[in-house]
């Protein structure tokens, strides 16, 4: 099967490097280092990266070449690569087409994607900005409404969600926006009998957390707080400058730490946009607990990530297994692919190593 | 039943805390905080902690009550408890008998206290001074050439592990000291039909690396280096300022990261003595890793424990589950409790998601 | 000459701390470990911290006494302390009045403090919770304009500053509060011909930023972001987790960077309340920097500090030199100072080394 | 004056980043970033930096051009400017000579290079491969005996000290090798009236440090403990991977802390040789300390930095203020360099702040 690859946010910090890595995969140039599916055990039945065709939306025109560039001066992406990839570059590029449009458009977007490249499945991924929370409306929370009024009354993200499903295709929300998760876009992709996943692609800060946390709680120690500051520049840092976008990212980050431990803990998380920073990522997180006896200590860690680098082979390995779920007849929200995320769709599981046994055996049924 | 808790080291930090937070829980001064048999989901089978007799060998004479107004002053141990629970401490100072003594001494001290209390069932557990790597003999590997050269031969901490088989008790080694993993010991364990647990438990840095090493392994990031000092004052950072005691302590502490990511990575291990850190040991760890397309990140930690609040909790567990173990029949070593040690005796797991899964399991074959 | 110090917040950790260390100081119990006044080469003519006589308002009624064995459970005091030195606690509490009552009364107690003991002078030293900033009235401007409006309009701070200056007392705000920094406060220190000193204690996080900061100017290294975080519990710490509160100290805690690089830099300071830390704080900063060619590089540092413990010793050396500066005739702002505040009143200069030769040369004038 | 500056080690990382730097600066395609004579107050009579002509010994044969694209690679160097200066870097390179030769022919080559040039100066920098502590000799503290047995037996940074000065050059230490150090070359330097100044250029961790410091004494807080880990990469690592190399490096890294506060400090610092971290450090410190009664109390940071990009603007710095007192008669150790150097020859100071106003006192004098 040809499985296509859409990507919502087709020429930001993630999708150029989803696109540079895929063709320098294709062309082995670089190993698929950072790509869970390539661990040993995965199937051989998910679709090889090196045949995965791209095509997105986007609302700039700044071409991917430019956008690898800038990339490559900022350390995410090796210096060669651009220029070695430049024809690559473009030819994904010419697969980029103006978003923001009406649904219809969107729609008709993916048809002729699919038409043109005689895919058999495509897997919208959103990886443009971060929206605010949603406003509740009445025509979110039920389809009928909802087609009534018309899609394009729907937040940036779902419809996207809306316009994927409409077209029978596989999503993933990779970002903290609303996408698939409004009641009325839950029905129509069971309507369509389509797969999706999500959201807020979990690459840093909450990675470790959820990698730290259960650690406390398999030992009987008593987290009493757990702070964070978060400093990013980057595109998505100048998005997250805003206090609107700010708060659905903040929602997604907090869920952890009480889901594993049980409880609510003091302490809250900060981000702030660093514009020096570039495309790179440093938190820092402070934990106090107390162990036998009530005796108080503390652990700190210090992540210095480039986020997109972190990103894109996850980008990679959900559209190889959302697409390979479709094909296996798999429909609705997939709570097995929550190790991806910071706020799991369909899973209140935050641990990650039982999110890591989930995705193994779930990708064991895939086989 | 009643089970004996027979702990070599007994007026040691980690000992001294174990017999006042023992007395406090079973005076319900404090809950059972720190300790994982009290986790829901554990069962009821095991012995009760406010049950549990203690008595031990050391080579020191400063009382227990003593012991544990210094570490009141540390803070490892609340203020009013010495004072609360100084009758307790008398009592357990009592059935501390002199360590260093011939091993035909240790198994009738054993046998002594069996029957002085009236016990079921006793574990011996050694938290006392590291000792340094054993120099191999021809004895230390087969078990009759042992009996005839006389079990006085052998390091200190493997007589007492000789003492506790031969007297019928179970063995927890908590320290990297060679205790039963001589061939001759496991051959003995095996002749008596007693079970034994080890080695080195696993209460701080080790501890977060082996929550750590799997989220890189799991996510395909290639860990490049991990490097790491380890600040400790206590008799124990006393004691581990001999280069030949620490060597025990490096190599323990160096097997979780390659064991876990499947190959060796630069970057050592350091420990100093820092006698003004008292109780205190503050560890620092750093990680480079790299991700997609060679993208080089890094990760770092710091941990400021106190170790002997970590590590008297999983004393009583160790108890409790080796104890019930040995009624159940198990016989040998115990591989299922690799979770509470640095160098998992007879278990090359050292992910701490996958130990906490097969500790679980295996308590629940104890019910 | 017998010194009197008045501490307004008198039952707060910060004047608890004063009060119990002082007395143990006086009762040979502990050295005058923290106090710079006590350093060699600083003048035998200033007050002996063993001759202070104390005393100060609060709006609570919570004994001294209770509050020094609430800081010795929080680490704060040694453990012996409260019981040790319980009289002079004692006598102590009785020379506290109440607060936030009418100018003529604040003035009144401090007379009668002075006749009490035979003063030959005081000094009056701001330790209550941080106000918010002053919203501004043209009778702040201008002291004719205010004591006809009558003082009782002032912002708490001001109207203990006013009381002070009017009762011939010398005044050292060690809170953000406005204090004496009002128009027609210091037209009234310059009336009274009395001297004061601040604003804001530099206790932690700030006091290492004016240690660092002149290192990147003097080797011409770029700051290009300085971020940070500040968690802390305790009374101070919930007085400003109210933003209003916060306002004044964040505008404070921001100074020192910019004024010694002399120009802005990104980044931003955070204070959250963690009432888990008692009373300790940490404080994280990241600092982002480049050198020669552009390259870019790091500094973090973590400071976990007791407040009360950084701040007691401090308002000691104040008070010496403040009532020496005034027994030699000094009237008004004392710039000199600046070594002690994150605000220093009447200079701009904010790096530590300077502003500590600064002082030294001072307290040679004093001699 | 045309001033020629002599590199040993002409073809390392520093002296390639001095290089290419110098060589950008000339362009104008850089601002001087990172050189501390460029600020405001700094003379105008120091020689520009864009007249300085560059020469040097190495042993190796790989080319400037070679380095600078690797050192590019690592993000050292701006990824364009190696290509853009290649002409510059070529024309450095046929300035290097092979060292490791014979003294005499030393001497030549700084004679041959001052005629080549019509150079009215000759500063030589070390920035070779740190050697092992000096094994004493008695002609090493002799001139007379010295030359009896001829300059040859002297150790390698000796070598190039004794050939300076012999051929009437100023002498950099920038290294903590013996260099200028022993007692027979302070001799010959006055003999041949020039200046020196030294050693081992301070440049991250220690700098922090002697920030650091100061503000604990000047604080009267006592420091207990001050423990580090420097991780290094590069070939200055691969150097100080052997502990003959390192003993030199630890003995100047040691020296800042107990002489700023007069006092011995526990703790230990560590250096360890990490190949993947490449022309990068990361250094932790830990610090413990005690205020008023004794609360105790610490301060952590990391140090993340590229060395070479920290070494070489102070090359240029150190070329130009020694040419200019070598012009003004100064003859001997100039101990008002300390600013520079871990292991300040001629001075105790270790302070920061105060060796910079010595520093800024000295330029002052040479204007
Ligand atoms: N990188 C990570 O580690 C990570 C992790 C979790 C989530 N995310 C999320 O992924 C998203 C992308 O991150 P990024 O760093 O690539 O950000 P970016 O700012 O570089 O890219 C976002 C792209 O989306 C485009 N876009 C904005 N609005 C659009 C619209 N209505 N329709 C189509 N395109 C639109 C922008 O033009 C831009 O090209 C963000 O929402 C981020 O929060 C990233
Ligand atoms: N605390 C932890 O987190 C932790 C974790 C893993 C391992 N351990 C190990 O536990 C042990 C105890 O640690 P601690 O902090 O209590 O040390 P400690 O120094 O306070 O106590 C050791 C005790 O052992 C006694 N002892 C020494 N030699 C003996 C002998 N031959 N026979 C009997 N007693 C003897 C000493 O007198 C002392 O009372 C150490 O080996 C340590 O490495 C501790
Ligand atoms: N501790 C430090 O390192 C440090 C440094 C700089 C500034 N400060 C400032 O010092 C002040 C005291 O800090 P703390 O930790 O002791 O706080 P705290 O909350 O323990 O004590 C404040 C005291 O002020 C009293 N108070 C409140 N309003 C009053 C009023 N109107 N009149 C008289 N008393 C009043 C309170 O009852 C309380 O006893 C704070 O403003 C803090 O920001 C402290
Ligand atoms: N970079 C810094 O921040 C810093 C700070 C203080 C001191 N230093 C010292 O500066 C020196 C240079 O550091 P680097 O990072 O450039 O090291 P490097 O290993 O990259 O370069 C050292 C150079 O010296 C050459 N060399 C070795 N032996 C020689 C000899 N006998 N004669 C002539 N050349 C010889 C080598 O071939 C190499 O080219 C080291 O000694 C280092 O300890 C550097
Ligand atoms: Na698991
Ligand atoms: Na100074």
């Amino acid at each position: 099967m040809t499985v296509g690859v859409w990507l919502v946010g087709a020429r930001g910090s993630v999708a150029t490097t989803v696109a540079i890595g895929a063709a320098a995969i294709r062309s082995a140039l670089v190993p698929a280092q950072g790509c869970v599916t390539e661990l040993p055990g995965f199937p051989g039945t998910l679709p090889r990266i090196a045949d995965l065709v791209f095509g997105g939306h986007d609302i700039t025109d700044i071409s991917l070449r430019k956008r690898a560039e800038r990339l490559s001066e900022s350390g995410v992406v090796p210096a060669t690569l651009p220029a070695q990839l430049g024809r690559d570059l473009d030819a994904a590029d010419a697969e980029i087409r103006p978003g923001g449009v009406p649904v219809a458009r969107l729609i008709e977007d993916l048809v002729e994607f699919r038409e043109r490249h005689g895919l058999s499945r495509i897997v919208v991924i959103n990886v443009s900005s971060t929206e605010p929370p949603a406003v509740p409306r009445p025509e979110f929370g039920d389809l009928a409404l909802l087609e009534a009024a018309g899609a394009d009354i729907l937040p940036s993200s779902s419809r996207y969600a809306y316009a994927a499903f409409r077209a029978g295709c596989g999503y993933v929300e990779f970002t903290p926006s609303p996408g698939p998760t409004l009641p009325a876009l839950m029905e129509l992709a069971a309507r369509e009998s389509v797969p999706y996943a999500g959201r807020d692609g979990k690459t840093g800060e909450t990675l470790v957390k959820s990698a730290l946390a259960p650690m406390f709680a398999g030992r009987a120690l008593r987290v009493r707080s757990w702070s964070g500051l978060n400093l990013l520049g980057g595109g998505d840092g100048a998005t997250l400058a805003d206090p609107a976008a700010r708060a659905s990212k903040e929602i997604s980050k907090d869920r952890a730490v009480p889901a594993v431990l049980g409880e609510e803990v003091e302490g809250r998380t900060h981000i702030d946009y660093v514009a020096d920073l570039g495309e790179w990522k440093t938190a820092w997180d402070h934990v106090t607990f107390d162990g036998f006896l009530g005796t108080r200590m503390s652990l700190q860690f210090t992540w210095q990530g480039c986020d997109s680098a972190l990103a894109a082979p996850l980008v990679l390995d959900l559209a190889r297994l959302v697409a390979r779920a479709h094909e296996k007849g798999r429909v609705g929200v997939l709570p097995d692919l929550g190790y991806f995320f910071k706020d799991p769709l369909g899973s209140g599981e935050h641990g990650l190593s039982t999110q890591y046994d989930r995705l193994r055996a779930f990708a064991g049924e895939l086989a």
